[in-house]
């Protein structure tokens, strides 16, 4: 953990007042913050503070941030915009060093009053020395600390941290990535960064012994120099995933009025990606998929893919997929070839790459098992992408869900013995109970260490960007030493 | 219908054969030919081949097609490749008028022997005066006339044809479309094409009054000049979906070994799809999504997209994707943000585009409602996307389904005053109660006329192509005044 940094407090605060609480707010149970950070598990100390009520939830309530006798680290405002400076005067004097401004209404509106407000809000901050998440923001998800901004959130702690200038955006980035088994140590919502941006995230997660890979989305940022260098700084130890919002004329103008930001050019942005070797993505779900790769795709040799699945037109498909995005799909070897054909008992299904094993009506079979073993062998090959669709996958013999499974079991078996990367395709169409199956599979796979993805493209674009992640570190590496 | 065409006969056989059905298939159940005709509701007669048993399910099996002591209109080859051009000679004798070759093994084996074993077996068929559909495919499906080839495909019969080289791919197309909605005149999976190729089914459905779109899935034509000729004359009736598999170098390798075809490079295919103006998409959703914009979203005056609903960040990445596809996301003008700000309840809620309209955690409202009314009326746009999160769209209250099922009763009441056409995308995320309140409540939307899809990329992708597709058939009328 990077103990001895200023932001530290942020992020470890002791006790937290919640400005602006009610009772009719209270009654929604976990629609407020109190009872949202008491049932997410938070062990600190709680202060609701609100002029007209005396108790909240069994708790003393205060007039003001001023009037609690015990010290106070972080504070989240639930006001209307225009009462948020005089309780930023309230924080600076109780000695606050930071708070969290969910309140929205400030320069994002566009307005003058807006603008105004902002400015003297974070005046007031700075003067006072407190820092500021916000405002118009969701604020901080720390599950090892019990702090979160969203109830149905994971409770378990994992090593992703998100820095993210949305607040819807970040719960269904959360919420998607929690589903498909990922866990985080630090997210932050900081919408319009009247104080802190993201760059004083990432320098502070550089160090984060918690996080393992960082993901950012952001529409604009304040000090663009200071961003590249915090970015190039994060890249020498762990990838930085970003999705920069607000490159079209009209997503910049949206960005605008969502938070204030200065969008910026396509060509700077592209430049930006070049240098820093930040691994660029155009939407939550890309972040989601890159994640995944990071995490369970150990590094391949190179671009050329085997694929292995069921259906030659959807494997003809496959291939310009994995084309277009910059891997190669190569032929297989004679050998290969002679070893597949030998196997496979099935006129009609490919021994060249795509491969079609024999993984129909009937479930997997030993061919399947077989195959995957004879393509990992071929040195054409330096990593495995198999797809199995659920919707042509059969169900007129054992239910859909038994045949997962049992395809399951032999792919994580095989997993061990394989001597190169698998990601692996569960692609369930439309009926619920092929979903339903794929999610279970998928929880199996990722405790084994094998990614899943619901495309071919999915699972194609994040295998891309990770050699390209590798290759961009090793030749870093390498012009370090010269 | 076609009714003087020469391929009628072959959408439309008396009799069918099913040659090499199997005692052992039959157990099967749906696996086999005969009982999946059967349960399809296939009023025709039907003829078991097999010359090692007397009766299968009850009806009397022949040794040979020749046996057959009544007229065969239609023959499902299901033997192995090397007995292919035997019965295809019993089939000429027989007066047989077209064969479906099930059967694989031939040309796209990439071996001398199935090269061979498909010269002959078309040679046969030509000089004996059958018509070929295949080898290597999965035939036709054609709910009127009780055909098909996959036991749980609609049995209701709609206005869609696709004409697809690929089996499983055809299967899943079908599969998915029906999910959404999306009911068949024609479907027929062609494979090799040793006789019959695109050409053909274009030039028939081209006068199928039973068909209002065309979807074509190939990886290569035998006759350049035919088929451009072909999808041109099309063109001028009814919109024309292609999916040119086989483009990239790994793809065109695939697609050899797949179907034996020369997939021709991509700068070929730009001309091709610029000249004819037929409809270019990269994968099987693209043609569902496409076909539900051409069925359901009439056409708008131009690109101008106003986007509506929750979550200022995914407003932003909306924005960027409809740009670019080739959207555009003006500004409103100033009547329209004043209207939105005196409706819109929240602070930090965008009443510029795209707009935030107070749709969430409280379900639909009366807000909504009036957002989408104001910007209907706003000049500056065309049409409008509506996005609702299932996944950030609350949870706490009521449950989802009911939250969403009073969203869509407000949203079929809106369709009906709203002077623009309103393209709707329902995501679930990955929750299963989501996923089932999504399916129900597409049903409804298109049954009253608004066109669901699950991701805002795939409703701008195929809201930008059918505006594209408007504007080549009207300069295409120009041109003809002229």
């Amino acid at each position: 953990m990077a103990s001895g940094h200023p932001l530290n407090d942020v992020f470890h605060p002791r006790s937290i007042a919640v400005v602006g609480v009610s009772s009719n707010e209270l009654r929604e149970s976990l629609m407020g913050w109190l009872p949202r950070l008491l049932n997410f598990g938070y062990s600190g100390k709680l202060y609701p503070v609100n002029p007209s009520v005396s108790e909240i939830m069994g708790m003393k309530a205060y007039p003001s941030v001023r009037d609690i006798p015990e010290p106070v680290d972080y504070v989240i405002f639930n006001i209307p915009a225009r009462l948020a400076p005089q309780i930023m005067a309230d924080c600076t004097a109780k000695g606050v060093k930071a708070v969290h401004v969910f309140t929205a209404g400030f320069s994002e509106t566009g307005k003058e009053e807006g603008r105004r407000l902002e400015e003297e809000l974070s005046r007031i901050a700075r003067e006072g020395g407190v820092r500021v998440i916000g405002p118009n923001c969701m604020g901080i998800y720390y599950p090892k600390e019990g702090l979160t901004f969203y109830p149905t959130f994971c409770k378990e702690a994992g090593s992703v941290a998100v820095i993210a200038q949305t607040g819807a955006g970040a719960i269904r980035l959360v919420s998607q990535a929690n589903e498909r088994g990922i866990r985080f140590s630090k997210v932050v919502s900081y919408g319009n960064a009247c104080d802190l941006d993201v760059t004083h995230f990432l320098d502070y997660l550089a160090d984060d012994e918690e996080t393992e890979i960082i993901a950012c989305y952001i529409e604009g940022v304040r000090d663009g120099r200071a961003f590249f260098e915090a970015v190039k700084e994060c890249m020498k130890r762990k990838p930085v995933i970003i999705l920069k919002a607000g490159v079209t004329e009209g997503g910049a103008a949206a960005a605008a009025s969502h938070t204030a930001a200065l969008a910026g050019s396509q060509s700077v942005w592209d430049a930006f990606f070049g240098q820093t070797g930040a691994i660029s993505v155009e939407s939550l779900e890309g972040i989601v998929d890159m994640v995944l790769a990071l995490q369970h795709f150990p590094c391949p040799r190179g671009p050329r893919v085997g694929i292995v699945g069921r259906g030659g037109g959807i494997g003809v498909i496959a291939a310009d997929i994995c084309e277009r995005v910059g891997l190669l799909v190569p032929s297989f070897n004679e050998e290969t070839r002679k070893g597949l054909e030998k196997i496979n008992p099935e006129a009609g299904a490919s021994v060249r790459n795509p491969v079609e094993t024999a993984l129909g009506l009937a479930g997997a079979s030993q061919f399947y098992q077989e195959g995957l073993r004879i393509v990992d062998a071929d040195p054409n090959i330096d990593f495995i992408i198999s797809h199995i669709g659920l919707d042509i996958y059969g169900g007129f013999g054992p239910s859909l869900a038994e045949q997962l499974e049992q395809t399951v079991d032999i792919l994580i078996e095989m997993a061990k013995t394989l001597t190169k990367p698998v990601a692996l395709v569960l692609y369930a169409g439309a009926r619920l109970d092929a979903i339903g199956a794929v999610a279970q599979a998928q929880r199996r796979c990722l405790d084994a260490g094998l990614p899943v993805y619901y495309t071919i493209e999915a699972a194609a674009k994040a295998v891309s960007k990770v050699i390209r992640y590798y290759n961009f570190t090793e030749e870093t590496k390498k012009e370090l030493v010269r």
